[in-house]
Order: C-alpha cells, then sequence, then structure tokens
C-alpha cells in the first residue's frame, strides 16, 4: 500500500487501529449473542465496551505479539488490559478465524463501498461526456485505421456501460464477501450454535458461511479480487482510449494539464498523458492480484494459513489501488479537453471513403447487382485513395463524391439527391442517439 | 486443444465444421431480419439455407483463406460457391466481427452449458457423498494438524457448496457473454437498424451488445474465463483434499482403482491419487487463461483484433479442459473409496484432547471461573498429551478422561453424566446435519 | 497447439509418434548404459533396436493404455510385443519419470532449437532493417507525444539489442533444461548406478540432474517457460512499434500485403496491421503460460504428478507459440514497408521544437546563466508552438529559428552559424550510427 | 511493502530519504562525467554534494511535487534551494529517466544484493541439514505415497541444489539491471554523449543500455522479477516439504516452536507450521509480481511511463518479501526440529516391500527370466501387503523376507545371504552421500 496510489479513507481502513476495532466490534457481536442464549453472563459485552471500545492500542498489541506470535491471542491480552474480568468471557467456544475472517468480511465491504462510489463518480463523469458529446463527430477506427465515422459520446457511453457490467459484478462479489462464521475451530459449532453465529453476524451485516471450516471458503475471496481487475480492465480501457487521442499525430483529447505542472524536464512544452499512462500500470498490478487470490482457495482440509499472508498484503493493495483507479479516472474523464475541431480534421483524412458502402448499398436498392455495384464503388474509390494526402483529398483532384457523380453508370442510377443521402453523417449516425441513451439508461446501483 | 483432456463433444463443439456452421447460421439469422426490413430480397436466407446448410466444407473455406488471408471472406466466397446468386445478399452492411462475435457468443455459451450440466454431475456426487457420510467421524485438521471431529458429509457438502457458488458465477458469466452485434464496422449501425440486430440475435438466443463498437465488449470475455478458473479451484480443492486422504499415512479415502490399471512401473502394488494430481495441474491452466483473457480488454479504439490469436486458443482450450474437469471430478467423487475405520483410527490418534474445550466451558457453566478451569483442564491435557503414541494414549496410561475423572477440583464439580456429555461426539457434531441440510438445499440450477 | 499457430515441424516434434521414438531412444540409451556394466546381457540394445526402432504404433500403445491407464507401461508392453524377448531388459531398475523427463528434456531442447533458429532469423532481420534505415530520420517519441528526432535504424537496432538478450536466456534455459535422471523410484539409484545414468544422459545430449528425486526439478521448467515469455515480450515490443506505425495517422511503415489479401469485408481499401495484432496477443499467451509452470515447482515430496497435465499443454503451446511468433516476426520485419516521406513529415510536425535543448546549452556555453538561457529560448518557443498546424508552423508565421535569430538577447551570443549547428539534425544524431554498431556487434550464438 | 514481511534494510533501501539520496548521486556522477569533458564548470559537482548531500528533506521535495507534478523537476529544485547556483548546472542535458533509470537500476541491484546475501544464508542451512542427516532414514514419497527410501539428508541437498540454480539466475538478472542510461530524452545523446555516459554510470558500478531510448529497456526488470518469482518456488517447495512432514499422521519433522508462542486459540497444545505456510503465501505473491513484470515491456515508442507505477509497487514489494522470504526460510531449515525416530517408524509402514525390485533383480542375475522373477516376488509382495497394520505387517503374520524365504521357488535360487544383500538399506542406499556430495560442491557465489 503506497501513498501515492491510496487515497487517506482506504489507508484508515487498513490501518492497525481500524482493524483491532474491528476485531473488537466482532467479539462484541458475538458476546451479545451468547448473552442473549445464556452461554455468558448478561452485560459481559457492554461492560467490555464500555472500557475497551476506542481504546485499543496497536502499539501494546504488537508487543503482546512478539512475545506470543498470535495476533489474536494478542490482541484478547490487551482487551484483558483494559476491560479487566468481563473480557474473559469474550472468545468463548471461537476459534481465532471466526474473529478474523469476519473482519476481514467486514473491511472488504467497506472497502468496496469506497470504490463503488468511486465507480459511481466515473460513470457520472463518462455520462456527461457521453451527453457533451453525443454529436461530436470523430472517426472510428478499427487496428488503428480509420473505419468509419462515429460521435466521441459514444465512446463515452461504451466506457460507463462497460464500467455498469464491472460495478454488478462488483457488487455480486461484494456481497459474496459480506460472509462470516462463528462456529468454532473446525466449523461444527461444538461449543456454539448457528443461532449465535446468526445473530452476531447479522449485527454485523453479515451473512453465515454455508459450510464453514476453520475459515470461511475463498472462492469467496477470489471472486472479489476477480472483481476488481476487471474493473481495472475498464478504467484501462479509458486510459489506452485517451492515451490514443493525446498522440501527437491524432490530438484529439488531451488530459487536464494542472498549473505550475511541467510535462518534462528537458521539454517543457510537451503535454503527456501520464495519469492515463499510471492507470493503465495500475490495471496490470490488479491483474496480478487476482491471480495471486486464485492460488489461494484450494487449501488443506479444514483450512491452511498460508491465504493469509496474499490477503494481507493484496486486501490493502488491491482495494487501494482499485479505489484510487477510480477516483483518478473519473477527475481525468471530466477535465479531459475534448478537441472537436481536430476530431472533425482527422475525420477528412480519408476523403469520404467511408461513405462507399452506402453508395454501394443505394445502388443494389435501385437494383443493381451487387457485386457490379461493389465494383463500380470500389473503382471510384480506389482512384480517390491514390490521391489521399493528410488532410485528405489532394487540393486540386476531384473529390471522391465527385468522381462518383462523374460514373455514367452511377449517375444513370444516383440521382444528386440519392448521393446526398449517401454522403449524410447524419444519416450515417442516425442511430448514435439511439445507442447512447440505451446506454445511459443503464441507470444500476 | 488435447484429446487427453477433451470430451469429444467439446472436440467437435470447436471443430471447423460447426465453426462455419455458427457462422451460416449468423448470417441467415441477419439475412432474415434484413428480409422482414425489406432490406434483401424475401427468400434469400431459405434459398442459401437450402443450398448451404451442412454442406459447408472446411478444407475448401481454408484454401480461399491462404489467398485471401480473411477468414469471413473466405468463408462468404465459399458459401457464394455452394448458393450461387442469393448468397451474395448475405452479409449486407455488416462486418466481420458481426458473425465472428456472435457466433463465438453462441459456442462460448454453449460450452458453458456442456459445462454446466458436469458440474451439476458434479454436485451431484457430492451430495450423494454428503447424505452418505452425513454421521462418517473423520478428523478435522487446520495446519495439516489435528484439530476437532467432523463428519465426512461435512465436507462433501462444502465442495457442493462451493460448486453452487463457481455454478453461479458460471450462468451469469454465461449470460454476459451471451451478446452478439449486428451493428457494422463500428457498431453504429450505418447500413442496418437496432431492429435488424434485435430480431437476428433473438433468433439466435443472443442479446444485444449495449454499445457495439467494431465488437462485443471483451470484459465479457474475460469474465467468463475468470468464471471457468473459480470453478476450476473448486475442482481443485476437491482433488487437494482427495490426495490429502490418500496419503500413505492417512489413508482414509482413496480414488478408485480401475481393473488393469498399474500404479506404477517399478512398484505395481501403489495406488497412486493420479486422477486428483492431475486436476490440480488443469486448474494451474485455467488459472493462466483467465489472465491472458484479462488482457484482452482494453483494445484499441473501436477495436484491435490482438484478442483473436488469444481466444482462439483459450476459447477451445479453457472450455474443454473445465467441461473435463468436472466429469473427472464427478467420476472420481461418485468412485471415492471412504475407509471409515481408518478415519475413526484416524480420530483417535490425539486421544480424545479435542474435548478439552468441552469440559472447560462445562466447568464454567458450573460456576468456575474460566481461566481457572483452563488450567484445570490443560494441565490434565498436557500429561496426556506426554503418553500419546501414533493410535491415541499409549497401552497402560491412563486415557484423558481418567485424568479429568481423578482431579478432585474437576470431580467436585463434574459427575460422570457431566464427563460423558462433554466427551460425547454427537453432541459434538450436533449441528453437522444441519449444516448439511442447510448446504444440499441450495439447489441452485 | 493449433495447426494456425504452429509451424509442421513443431507439429511434428510434439507428436504421439516422435514422442514414443523419443522415449524409445531414452530406454535404448539406458539399455546400452546397463549393457556396459554388464547389468543386462551384451546385445539386447541392439536387438530391441532392429526390431521397434521406427515402428512403434502410437494407436496400439493407446489401446494398451485404456487397459492399464499408465502410460509407460502401455509403450513398454507394445515394445514388447514388436521386440520380443529381449525387450523384457528394458527398463530394469527403472521408473517411468526416467523415460519421460529425459524424453520431455530432449524435446524441449529440440523445440528450443527451432525457436532460436527462429530468433537468428528475426535478429538477422532487424539487423538488416537497422543497416538499411541507419540513417532514416523520424521523431522520436515519449508517451506517445514527439520528442526529439532519432533515426528508423535505431528503433532496429533496439529489437536487435533485446533479442538477444532474449535469446540469452533461453540458451541457459535450454541448458537448464537438458537434463535428465536414470535414477529409479526416488532418485537413489537403488538398483542403478550414476555411472549407468551418465554413460545413458550423455550419448542422449543430456547431463544429470543432481539430486534426483522421481523426476527432474520443475524449476528447470519454470525457468525455461518464464524464457519464452520473456522472448514474447520482445516480439510484442516489435509489433506493438509496427501497430503504432502504421496507424492511420502517423503512417511511418505498414506491415506488407500479400496478393489476394483483403482487409475488411466492409472496407477493402484499409490495410490493417494483422499480423502483428496477432503477435500481440500470442505474447499474452506465452505470459500465462509462464505462469502456471511456475506453479509445478512445489511438489509434493518426492514428486507428485500435478505437473504432467499443465506440461502436455503448455510443452507444445509454447513452444509451438514462440517457434511461431519468432519465424512471423521475422517475415513481419523484413518485408515492412517503411514510409520515410511520411517519417520526415511527422518529424516536421512540431516545428523544429526539439532543437531547444540545443539552443539553450550554446546559449549556456557562451556564459549565459542557465536559467536565463532556458527562459530566454523557452519564450520563442512558447511562440512557436501557438502557432503550430499539423504540418508544422503555420504558413506566413515565422520559424522557431526565425524566431530565435529575431530576439536580439540570443542573436547577440548566438551567430547564424551557431545557431545553424544548434538546429542540424545530423549533429543531433551524431551517435546514432554509434549505437547502431554497438548493437550489431553483439552477433551472440 | 508491509512491515510485518520486510526486514528493516530493505524498508530502509525503498524509503524516500535513500531514493532521493541515489537520484543526487546520479546526478553528482554525470556531472562529474560532464566535468571531465569540460561540459560544466570543474567543480561543480563537489560544491554540490557539500551543500546537499545527506542533507535532501523529502517532505520538501513533496511540497514541490504537489506543484509541478513531476519528481524530477521538485527534486531538482530542492537540491537548488540547498546548493544555490552550482545546482543549476545538475542535469544538463539530461533526461528525467537518466536519473530514474540508473537509480532503479542501483536500489534493484542493491536489494538483489541483499536477498543473495539471504540465499547464501539458507543454502548454508540446507547444507548443514543435509550433512546431519546424511543418513538419517525415512521413507521417500511419490503421489503422497510410500515409495522407497531416501535419506532426510538427501531432501536438503535438493534443496540446496535449487537453491543455486535459482541464485544463478538472480546473479544473471541482478547483472542484467545493472545498466543505465545517460542519453537525454530519446537515447541518442543529442546534447551528451557515449563518454560522460560511461564515466557516469561505471563511478556508480552500472554499465550503459546498449540501445537506449528514453528509459532502460524492461525486459531487463521482467527478468529480474521472474527471477524472484523462481527463487521463491525455490522456498515454497521447501516450506511445502515442512508442512507435510509436520502433518499430525507423519510428524517426521517440526518447525521449531517459540517460547511464549501459542499455536491456537482454542488449542494451546497444537504446533502449526505457520512459518512455512506464510512463506507458500508468499511465493503466491512473487509469481504475482512477476506476471505484472512482464506486461511492462511492450512500451509506445521511445517510452511510456505505465511501467512506473507498477515498479514503484512491486519494486518494493518483491525484493522485500523476497528477502524476508529467504531469512526466515533460513531460520525455519536452521530451527527444524528432525525426528528421526518417527522417520524410521513411518519406514516401516510397509513392512519392507520397497525391497521388491531388488529382489526381482537378484533372482534375474541368478539366471531366471525376468518376468517369471516379477511373478514369484509379487506373489509374496501381495499377500505381505494384505496383512499391514500402520506399524507394518501386523502381530504374527510372517514378514515379506520370511515369506520370500520360504517360498521353494526363491530358496532355491537365493542364499539367506543373498536375501540378506537385497533386504540391505544401506547398500540400497549407498549413493546417498554421493549424491548429497556432489550436491554440496557447487559452491556457487
Amino acid at each position: 500500500m503506497i501513498d501515492r496510489y491510496t487515497r487517506k479513507i482506504l489507508t484508515e481502513l487498513w490501518s492497525d487501529a481500524r482493524r483491532y476495532q474491528t476485531w473488537l466490534g466482532v467479539e462484541l457481536a458475538a458476546c451479545e449473542a451468547m448473552e442473549a442464549a445464556s452461554f455468558v453472563p448478561k452485560g459481559t459485552a457492554s461492560a467490555v465496551r464500555a472500557r475497551a471500545d476506542g481504546k485499543l492500542d496497536p502499539a501494546r498489541i504488537a508487543e503482546h505479539e512478539t512475545r506470543t506470535r498470535h495476533d489474536v491471542i494478542a490482541f484478547l491480552t490487551h482487551v484483558e488490559e483494559l476491560a479487566g474480568e468481563p473480557a474473559r468471557w469474550l472468545h468463548l467456544g471461537m476459534t481465532s478465524s471466526d474473529v478474523l475472517d469476519a473482519s476481514l468480511a467486514i473491511l472488504l465491504r467497506d472497502a468496496a463501498d469506497e470504490i463503488l462510489s468511486g465507480v459511481d463518480e466515473l460513470r457520472g463523469a463518462c455520462a456527461r461526456q457521453a451527453e457533451a458529446h453525443r454529436g461530436t463527430l470523430m472517426i472510428g477506427r478499427s487496428h488503428g485505421i480509420h473505419a468509419e465515422p462515429i460521435t466521441a459520446g459514444l465512446v463515452f457511453a461504451g466506457f460507463y456501460s462497460e464500467l455498469g457490467r464491472a460495478r454488478r459484478e462488483l457488487v455480486t462479489a461484494r456481497d459474496e464477501i459480506s460472509v462470516g462464521k462463528i462456529a468454532g475451530a473446525v466449523g461444527t459449532y461444538a461449543s456454539l450454535s448457528p443461532e449465535i453465529e446468526s445473530q452476531a453476524l447479522s449485527s454485523l451485516g453479515l451473512t453465515a458461511e454455508v459450510v464453514p471450516t476453520q475459515i470461511v471458503a475463498r472462492d469467496r475471496h477470489a471472486a472479489y479480487f476477480a472483481a476488481l481487475a476487471r474493473l481495472g480492465t475498464a478504467v484501462e480501457r479509458i486510459a489506452m482510449t485517451v492515451r490514443h487521442w493525446q498522440r501527437t499525430e491524432v490530438g484529439e483529447a488531451t488530459e487536464a494539464f494542472g498549473k505550475g505542472q511541467k510535462g518534462s524536464s528537458a521539454m517543457p512544452h510537451k503535454k503527456n498523458p501520464i495519469l492515463s499512462e499510471n492507470l493503465c500500470g495500475l490495471a496490470r498490478l490488479l491483474r496480478s492480484y487476482a491471480g495471486a487470490a486464485l492460488e489461494n482457495v484450494a487449501l488443506w482440509h479444514e483450512r491452511d494459513i498460508s491465504h493469509s499472508s496474499v490477503e494481507r498484503v493484496i486486501g490493502p493493495d488491491a482495494t487501494g489501488i482499485a479505489d484510487f483507479m477510480v477516483r483518478r479516472a473519473a477527475s481525468l474523464v471530466d477535465g479531459l479537453v475534448v478537441n472537436a475541431d481536430r476530431m472533425r480534421q482527422n475525420l477528412e483524412h480519408t476523403g469520404d471513403l467511408f461513405f462507399s458502402e452506402a453508395v454501394m448499398l443505394a445502388l443494389v436498392h435501385k437494383g443493381m447487382a451487387r457485386q457490379a455495384a461493389y465494383e463500380l464503388v470500389q473503382a471510384q474509390a480506389l482512384a480517390t485513395s491514390a490521391t489521399l494526402g493528410r488532410g485528405g483529398v489532394a487540393p486540386g483532384q476531384p473529390s471522391f463524391r465527385t468522381r462518383l457523380a462523374s460514373d455514367p453508370d452511377i449517375a444513370s442510377r444516383l440521382t444528386p439527391a440519392d448521393l446526398d443521402k449517401a454522403f449524410d453523417l447524419q444519416h450515417h449516425l442516425r442511430y448514435a442517439g439511439t445507442i447512447i441513451d440505451r446506454a445511459l439508461g443503464d441507470k444500476i446501483h
């Protein structure tokens, strides 16, 4: 977890202080459920809470752990220091993982909530740009090569939609991880009961593992980190797109450039898409964490603890980075400087050749055989193509439309009005609004 | 895709013949939708179907592809060879990916259906073993070390439950992947319409990509392969457990040994858990494929084709292996030879020390302070522990229960009946049935 | 292993026929060493060779395996069918892995040799382009943004150098994998001897595992697949570069376009960098295989067989793909159509601003304070920058050099000759040849 | 980077203070080389060193970075604050990456040195255990099933040998990463020279990138992190073995148990192999970091900065964890409590059946046909097998040797002395010492 890529709220969420406080919450919830079951004396939990809640000292627990080499025992020793005799009733019939797994579930769930709110921020930014650039013309590209026109709004709508899918998976994963167990050493409730567990977990906003072992099953965690990796790819796609748009030769959009920001120590006038590049790198990290989590599932028998070191690292790191990514991406998208003029210029680069298909189809609908129509149009397209410079058809050369209109086989079938329609960008893009609307209509939360 | 790890039905599903037939299906569905929209002449699709359906020759298409270096154009050329003039109306206004992505969706969906039916088979086997061994006592282990008793049925119920979660994710992924686009070169329906797309896709059992680019978004595919990887970990956990059970020193269960099967060329009497080991290896492959799929999401602009080579490999391989794994695991679980006697012997290994906690809690409920109770019981536990051999307490040494009963501080508080209850395995495992029932009650499909 | 991405020679290398023939070679080498040690009767190996060499029938072995479920026993049964009584002496004191691991080593080594020859082909192509474009000017880019001039030859020299490093690692990995063991069930030579092993392996071109278990240690294989993944990234970098160069707006180089090849079913005039995109996808697969291989190392005790299924898949797939990649990349680089005019045009895009630093340093060397020089130059750079269009400084606007020459503070310090030197591309790139020469001087094989 | 899994020396190595100090070292080395080339005034570096060396304030640099959003510019601003005018000569003609990459190289190299010294510690511990248990008998296991005898020393010798290979790869990777570039914005030495670079780097203990771009090529870093991942698998294999040995039913070795350490909050008498489990988890993290590093290689053109965020995380994390792993593993191996009695008991579990092969070969060498010998021995082996309990042949049942001696067909061929030899464990393991010696003879450093 490095400060550079973590918001304070996530740093705090994964702090020792918060973790121990969460453990205490779990112990107290379990204790209250045991009180209700007449398993421990009434009033125990409230007595402990009064003396320990908010007063835990991580440094003191660390001292105990140095000696006991067992974190939960160290914690309980400290709680007893603070709360005295009533604290001895805590943890009765429980095993360490009863505390640890419920706590991890709470922290991962709360981290997911932060991330989800960031996703909403990012989706909001994408929706705003989709609306703002609903009709901003740009060339669509496949293989990095100009293809046919689109609008910039469509691209943002695509991001919005993809983020919606990532969000849905993360919500599912959040629910799947919101599971604990208060079921003892091997999950049999030997000295406990499903009722105690149910009450304790429900007061923590968790449900019970269906078949607990010593721990909650780790496929749940694997799904959680996979959901973060997928969210990472959605952000990566946005960032990758911005990087392409900001290329010198493309220049269709640029990241906002802060006051005082310097682009390069050698070339101060350069504006580099460093936020987007940064996001692409972070997506790689989320992928890698998901791989480690998948190796954590097939533990030995009723548990081995090999998952723990992995989770201590990737729990904070993956959630911290995912949260950072969606926030940074939101500000990136919101601040993006879209250069509609340049988009329009680039669109003209291929001299209207992208209307070939519309012309060909127009001929077909006038009764011409498809292959014949194809060949007629293709001949003029190739002739035009040979005269293309960087800004479209070279000065003094006939345009593609002019060439088509001069071809007697075409002119005998298509009126100028027919050609107008085939060359009509508005017609070409008549469904752009429909697509954007159906994307933005998906207001999932 | 290697025969050794692929069922014939999956090999067939990913064959050239099936792929081309699926392409034809997509072209015809699109054609019919265009007929309905008066976009191509009525009867076109049925004319083509009559002459081409079931008659495609992959070798011939391969010849065309050698020349054109473009698979869809090679395919269309062949269809035209077979069906003549009406075939020229196919693919009107469409781009290759309109065909390819809908087809891939169909194949991945159909593969998922095979896998899901295998998951059901495997869940069935787990459920049968969970019922059969509902009360079969065995020692639960954490860290590979004996902990407290469980029943073998609980373990199978855990597998059943975990597979249920993997199944749910795969069903979601299957639905997410059941998406196509018939929207042209950059997804704008320039020469098509959302209505044509909707009709075509719905006749194929697909829905439309919300914001198509040239292709269907690849986060959907990433989620699909992640779901397979997760399913793999569920099978891996089963296989890992069997491998532990079959260890010479443990001997609690063994894979069925076929007639004529030989264990080792050097040591013919050995029975090795080779199916389970094999499954553990295959799970690694599924993890690795999921990693590659996550790199496929952030393509350039409206698409680049770098995802294609990855999908050509992992589409068949990951689904073939996942299907193979669940089938093999089903037969593994069904054929597993459970050695209940050995389980019982192993249970006795630690001389009933796992009842310590129950005795301690009994003392507490009789009013003793918790720490005092803990120390009393612990003293006898350690004394017992010192006399443990491999089969439990050494002959001639008092049992743990005898030691406890001989301790005046304990005997003054706990009657023989109290001790009986604390040493009662049935009581210890009183919730095993509850857990198994709630697991098996999850009949998801 | 799919035909599309595998050369025939690799397909053949991983065929059943070749594998069984390799097994026979290992058995015969071991047999000869045992003959020398008077362990089996003289003449055994030659008798078996005469009747079985080149006559193995994979289908027949498959039949035996169906029954025995053990591949090596099935193989030995078949050899005995062919060679009769002498064949019974084969495999004496050996375990299956003695045969399997030596054979795998041979196949991976031979596959590496194929790949290495492909790397040399690719390096040759890069060297040729580095020489051909030693002085071909182009703009260097960081963050996708124009930075300072380079030559195209430098880029190819960089590929050459990187491939050299990948080659070195693969050679090391090839040597590390060229290891077998003929040491029996747990590697102790219980019924064999290090001398027998040494003779057998050396006749196969292998060395002996230092501490054999039942198998050769799997870290060797992990290193091999990691070397392939790294080689994949070197190819990926080439392919990624070509994709950027071929972008419509950049247009600095394009993949060769075959006769009859079609770019797009909707847009036949498009030339897409599909070979390069394909290579980028394949690099992802090599990365993923390396991950699976790393999970194969920590096997149980003296071996478990979980590595086997992984290797059956990734052995052929990773080597087949790596070999395919270097061959395809070689033909890609060799056929690349470099557009030096376009490179030159793009170079002019930023109106010589990349000479800022040289001017600034010239002022400093004339005695001006660095910060003052920086500010003077920067002012003119920003003024120039404001007049930049796509082809450089807009018509009618003064060039950067003119602006500098018109600045009295600059003109008083720098003569026209000084400015000429600062604006001299040849001077700027005076070390390009040095770099290319030192790269191409690395003739590793 | 979490304290729990990082030694202080690595935490310090990756601190802001150390990083900035390293940057300063690079700037000064470059400055001195420029002084030698009369590029900047003599004495500049020493003047800056006198005022800035050891006095950098990370907090102040952070303030500057908040404003400039550029770390190197922020750093240079701070150096100028400290050192005044002479500092303006720093960084002349250089680009940020000239500083950053050389510094990263130094830090990764120094981290590798720490790790390598830890590997030596671990190899030392393995060598000591290999010597100590050179003749300690234990059963070898394949598939988790008893196979034939080995000695515990062989296992440790295997670890030693494997760590030697991992060490060699890490040394190679360390050398490959010990590379910088002082070559300006796109690696052409536009305002610098190869001589300046060479002098600067050599004073830092680095060599020059052969073909620099804006940065040092990232395949070097990928190889470095791959080497760490491989080292991780070597440690994982040790840890996995200990976990198996410590299983309750096996009990052949246990991790040292610290004073005051508690095994489990519910079951205080349990001794769990938690260090080994922890190491297995950490190995997963190293694998995952290697995957991310492989995605960093194919950057755009002369560089994009997407690698940077990845390296900021995995540079510290992967080296910190690798260093921690080898240190922890060293203390684990050194402290391991080997239970030779239990090993011997387990060895007896299968009633000497592992001598079958030796008996069979003795018969063959007496002239019996191999298959006949096999069948004779096998019959007695199966009869013995049927009487095996957990401690070997059941009381009152004849031993395998007795059964063989009672078989007239065997007794007529093998004398008691022959049988003695076939049942001689020392003979069986006569090469154990040879293997251990050849492993330990590999004193690579």
